[in-house]
C-alpha cells in the first residue's frame, strides 16, 4: 500500500474520514480501473458505479457544477436540466470520451432492449483530463473494450490511487498526479451518513502547490502553462435535491483553492456530485411521489466535507502516484519523494 | 365587470380553466392592489400572498427565471440558491422598488422580532415594470404605506385586473396594460390542481401583437422603442421542487412569444413560480425531512399550462385595462375598444 | 426545387430575407449532408462549416443557449466559458454523436499536428436529435465516414432541405421532420448583414403546430408523448460578442413557441449562434487585441431575426420534407401534403 | 495608519502590489465611506466610483458572479443581461440597501432628467453584510443622506480600511472585519496595469480561518452559525468583456477559500468586477463600435491577481479593524492583537 497523505502528517480539515477513505465508503458505490501502457501510451479508464442494478431504470439523483468549463465532458447538460444520472460515469483521457460514451450507450441498451425504441435514448457521463503530456493522446488509443473492462473490474473494495486507470498519465502541479480518494462521516439524526470523493488530478502549475502546513511544494521541472483539468466526483447517501448537490459541488473548488489553484484558464474543472438516496423509477406509475431531503440548514457540515475532501482527494493522487518518464521522455517526479527529501518521516 | 379574453371569443390552447380563471383559484393565495392616481402620477403596488400565516416561519418553495435581465427586481437571488420565498411578493413601477422593500422588512420583523438579533435577515422579494410613460415615476410617488395597503386589502376572491395596483400605469404592445390573471386544472393521482398566473404587463412593440387567431391588433400610435418589462408569477399547489419549478417558470416566455414577443433588449421579462404544498420550517428541527415531489414524466401539461396561461393572462391584462391619458397627454388606447372595432361581438 | 413556406403563403414575421433564404447567406458559411438509408436506417450527418481555412487556428466567436436540456450534444460546456468554436459543427442522431467527434477531432490533429504535442486538445461539437422513431438508431449505423462525407460536400450554394443528412429521420408536430433554412437581411451602418439559420426540426406533439395564420395543423397520426429534439444553428456576420450572441440564442425559442411549442420535457432544444467576424488567433502574439462590436442599442432587430426566422426555418424543414415509412412500418405524413388538402395554393 | 497584513509578515501570493494597494490603485477609480455610530448602531456606507462623470451617459463594462447567493444586492440580474454599470456601487448593511439604492436614484435623475421620460430607467447597485450582531439592524438607520455623504467623500486617495463605512460592523471568522484592499500590478504589452481589490469581510467561522503561513487562527469567542456575507469588489483598467470580467470575479472565490472559507450555508458572498477601458455609450450613434479586450491565453495572471488579490484584501480588512464592543455588549477581538500575543512582531 503506498503511503498516502495522513501518512505524511498532512491533514485537510477537521472531519473524520470514513473507513477507507475512499469514496467506497458510501454504501453501493463501486470502482474500477483499466490502466493501459504500451510505447508512448499511459493512459486509461475509470468507472464509477454509483448503486449497483440497472440505473436507466432506477436513476441517481444528481448534478454537475462547472467551475472552469475548459473540458469536454459529455453528458453534463441533460444531468443539470433533469438533476438525475441514469448510466455510470466514466473517466478517461480527452479523445477517450467517444469510446467510452459508445461504451455506455451498448451497455444500456443490451439492460434496456427498449431505448430508442419504445422509450427515449439515454444519456451517457463521461469526463476528461488531457494527459498529452506523458502519454500519446494523437494515437486514440482508449476503445470500448477498455471502457467495459473498467465497468467489469468495479468493486466496493477500497479505491487503488494513484497511476491506475484515467489517473495513470495525469500531471498535478508539476508532479505526477492520478486518481485519488477521501471520504467524510456525516452524522445526521444520529446515523452516520458518508461523503466520498474521487479525483482524476490533472491540474495546477508547477511552483503554485501550497501544502496543508503552509508550506510550497515546486518540483524540479519546466514551468510550462497549464493545460490540465481536474474532475471531482462527490458521492453521498444523504439524501440531497439536485440543487443541494449543485451547492456541494461548487465547494469542491475551495479545496482546489486551499491547494494554491486558481482555476487555470486551461483546465477543465468539473465537478458532479450524486446522493445514493431516492432513486428515480423510469417505469414511475404514481404521478406524485415522496422523497427525503436535507434540512438546508445542516448543509455546512457538507460544504466543508466537498471542500477538504477534495483538497485531501488530491493529496491522496499525488501521494500515491509514482513518478513517471512517458511519452517523448517528459518526467514527472513524485510528490512522496519530495516529502521526504523535505523532512517527512513516514 | 369587464370582458376578457375568453368574452372576446380568444381561446389560448386547451386546457380547462379554473373556476375565477385567477391565481386566486390556487388555494391560500391572495392578492391585493393599492391604485394610486394623482396629478400625473398613474401607479401602484399589487400584492401576491403565496399563503397565509408568517411566511418567514413558514416558506414557501420557489424559483425565479430570467427570460430577460434588463429589470430592477430585488430577492431573486437567494430564492434561487435556497430554492425558497420568505415574503410575499410586491409589483410596483420601477423606483418603487425601494419602498416596497422597506415594508416588507419592517413587516417581517413584526412578525419575527429574533429577525437580525438570534436570527438572520429577511429576503424581500419585489418585482417591477417601468411605467413612466403614462406615469410620473421621476416623482417616486410609491411609499411604503401603499406598499402596506396592497398586503392588507388582500383576498382570495377572484383578482380585479387592468388599471389596478400595480398594473395601473402599464403599457402593453401599444395598447393599455395592466394587471391580468388566468389558471388552469391539472389532475393528478385522480385529484384536481391549479397552476394559476397573475402578470404585470407592460411590454411589446407596437405592431407586433398577434392574437390567438391569427389576427394582428394594431393601435394608432407612435411606435417607440421598446422600454417595458413583463413580471409573471406562477402559483401552484402541485409539489414541485425548485428545479422543476424553475423549469415551468420558463415556460413562461413561451407564452410571451405566442404573442408576439421577442423578450426585447429593454424589457426585464422574469417569472417567479413558487407552490404552496411543502412548506420549509424556519425552525426545523429534524435534519432530514419528508417531501412530495411532483413525477418528471409529468410535467409537460405543467408546461403548457404556464405557456398558454401566461398568453392569456396578458391578454386578460390588456382587455380589462380602461384607455388612459396619462402624463403629459400620452395616451393609450384599449385593446378591448380594438377588438370591438374589429368584428369582436360581445 | 421543393416548395417551401413562403411559396404556400406562410409567412413568419417582417424581415426580409437574403438571397437564398438558406444560412449560407451569410459569407462564407457552407453545409453539407452525408444521407445514409439502409434497411431500417434512415439517418445522416449535416455538416455546417462557419469559415473556410483552419478554425482551429483562427477561432469563431460563438454561445450556446439551453433551451431545454434533455440532449446529448457535445462541446457546449467549452463553447460557453472560452466564448469561441475551434471546429465545424456536425449535427446527427443521437448515437451518432462518438462517431462524429471523433472525426473532428482527427481532422482537426491533421490540420494542427501540435494539437496534444506542444498545444491543448481541440473541443469538438456535435449536436443531435433522436431519429429512433423513424429509424433504427439501436444499430449505430453512423460512422466516422459519414461525418466526413458531410464535411466534404460542404458547400456555400443553397442549402438543400428536408430529408437529407441529419434531417433524415427527423419528425415534427407529428409530420416528417428535417433540415430547414431561413434567413434575414439587417442593415447597420448602411452595410447589409445577415442573420442565418438551420434548424434540424424533431419537435413538437402532433396536434400543437400552429401555422403563422393562426389555424392548427393536425396529421392523422397517434399523439405519442414528445421525445424529440430541435437543433438551431444562427451565424451572422455581424459583430457580436459571446454575451450578445447567447441573447441572440435565447430568441430562437421564441420562434418555437410561436409554432406552438412549449419546449416539452423530454425535448432537447439546443440553440447555437457564431458571429464571422472578429475571428479570434490560436496563435495570437498580442496581448490586447481590437474587436468590433453590436451597439447593444441595436440588438432588437437580431432578437426578431432570431425568432422569426428559426419559425420559418422550422417551416421549411417541414414543406420540404417528402412522407416517410421508416422502421417497423412508422409513418410519417408531410405538412406540404396537408397544407394541399386543406386549402393553399401552389 | 494601522498595520496591514504585509506589515505582520503575511504575504499572499507572488504578485507586486501597486503603489497604494489599494483598490484606488487603478486610475480613476475612488471610494468614500460614512461611519455611524450611534448607541447600538454601528454601521456605514461605502462608495465604490469606477469612474468620475456621467456614468449613466458613459457604462462601465461589469459582471457579478454569485459565489453563494444568501444575500440581497440589488442591480446584478442587470449588470449580468447587458454588461453594464451606471450608477456607483454602494456597500451597507442588509437593511440599509433601499435607502442606498434610492440615493443612486435620485443622483442619476439629477445628472440625467431624461430618465423615466425619454429614456429607460437607471439599475442603481447596491450590495449588503448583515451588521446585526454589533449593530441595531432593525432600527433601519441608514438614510439617503448617508449614501450621499459616502458618494460625496469619495476620492482618489489610499483606501482608509478596517471599521469604517460599511465596514463598520463586520465580523469576520470570529474577529472583527471591515473595509480591506489590495492591488497587483499587471504587465501587458509593455504597460503597467492593475486590478484592484476592494472587500466587505463579514465572513467565516470562527475558529476556520487559516493564515497564509498555515496557522489556525482562533479568537476566544463564542463558536456562533455563519450568518454573514462577503462582498468583493475588483477593478481594473485592462480591457476585459463581460464573459472575461466574470471569469475573473469568479476567481475572488478561490482567495476566500485560502483563508477557510467554504462559502458557508448563510453568507452571501458576491463578487463584482469592472474595467474602466470601453466606454459604453448611453447616446452612441454608431451602430456598430469599436473595442479592446484581452487576449485570453494572458488571463491567468489575472486569475491569480483576484485569488490572492481577495485573500489579502480579507486579511488587510481584519487587521485594520479596530476591536469592538457592539450592540448588547457583542465582542469582537482583534486579528492585529492575536497576531502580537502570536508571535508577530512589527
Amino acid at each position: 500500500m503506498p503511503e498516502l497523505a495522513r501518512d505524511f502528517g498532512l491533514l485537510c480539515g477537521t472531519l473524520e474520514p470514513g473507513a477507507f477513505n475512499t469514496i467506497t465508503d458510501v454504501p453501493g458505490v463501486s470502482v474500477g480501473h483499466c490502466t493501459v501502457n504500451a510505447g508512448d501510451v499511459h493512459t486509461g479508464v475509470t468507472a464509477v458505479i454509483p448503486q449497483p442494478g440497472n440505473l436507466f431504470r432506477q436513476k441517481i439523483v444528481a448534478a454537475a457544477e462547472v467551475i472552469n468549463g475548459f473540458g469536454k465532458s459529455v453528458g453534463l447538460m441533460q444531468v443539470n436540466e433533469l438533476g438525475t444520472l441514469e448510466t455510470p460515469i466514466l473517466l478517461t483521457n480527452t479523445f477517450g470520451v467517444s469510446a467510452c460514451a459508445t461504451a455506455l450507450i451498448r451497455r444500456a441498451i443490451e439492460e434496456n432492449p427498449d431505448i430508442g425504441r419504445t422509450t427515449g435514448t439515454v444519456n451517457p457521463v463521461v469526463m476528461e483530463c488531457n494527459d498529452g503530456w506523458l502519454s500519446d493522446i494523437q494515437s486514440m488509443a482508449i476503445t470500448e473494450d477498455h471502457a467495459s473492462e473498467a465497468l467489469l473490474r468495479a468493486s466496493s473494495a477500497p479505491v487503488v490511487q494513484g497511476n491506475v486507470g484515467a489517473g495513470n498519465g495525469m500531471s498535478c502541479f508539476g508532479f505526477k498526479g492520478g486518481i485519488g480518494n477521501s471520504s467524510r462521516q456525516i452524522k445526521l439524526d444520529g446515523q452516520v451518513f458518508h461523503l466520498g470523493v474521487l479525483v482524476q488530478a490533472n491540474f495546477g502549475r508547477a511552483g503554485d502547490l501550497v501544502l496543508p502546513d503552509g508550506r510550497r511544494a515546486v518540483p524540479d521541472s519546466i514551468k510550462e502553462p497549464e493545460r490540465g483539468s481536474v474532475i471531482i466526483i462527490l458521492a453521498t447517501d444523504i439524501p440531497l435535491d439536485h440543487r443541494q448537490l449543485r451547492r456541494v459541488a461548487r465547494r469542491s473548488g475551495a479545496g482546489l483553492a486551499r491547494l494554491g489553484s486558481f482555476w487555470g484558464n486551461g483546465s477543465g474543472d468539473i465537478a458532479l456530485a450524486f446522493s445514493t438516496a431516492n432513486r428515480i423509477r423510469h417505469d414511475e406509475k404514481r404521478e406524485i411521489i415522496s422523497a427525503e431531503v436535507l434540512n438546508e440548514a445542516c448543509i455546512d457540515i457538507l460544504f466543508q466535507a466537498a471542500a477538504e475532501g477534495t483538497q485531501e482527494a488530491v493529496l491522496n493522487a499525488m501521494c500515491a502516484a509514482e513518478p513517471m518518464t512517458g511519452r517523448g521522455k517528459n518526467h514527472r517526479p513524485s510528490l512522496a519523494e519530495w516529502l521526504l527529501n523535505n523532512g517527512a518521516e513516514k
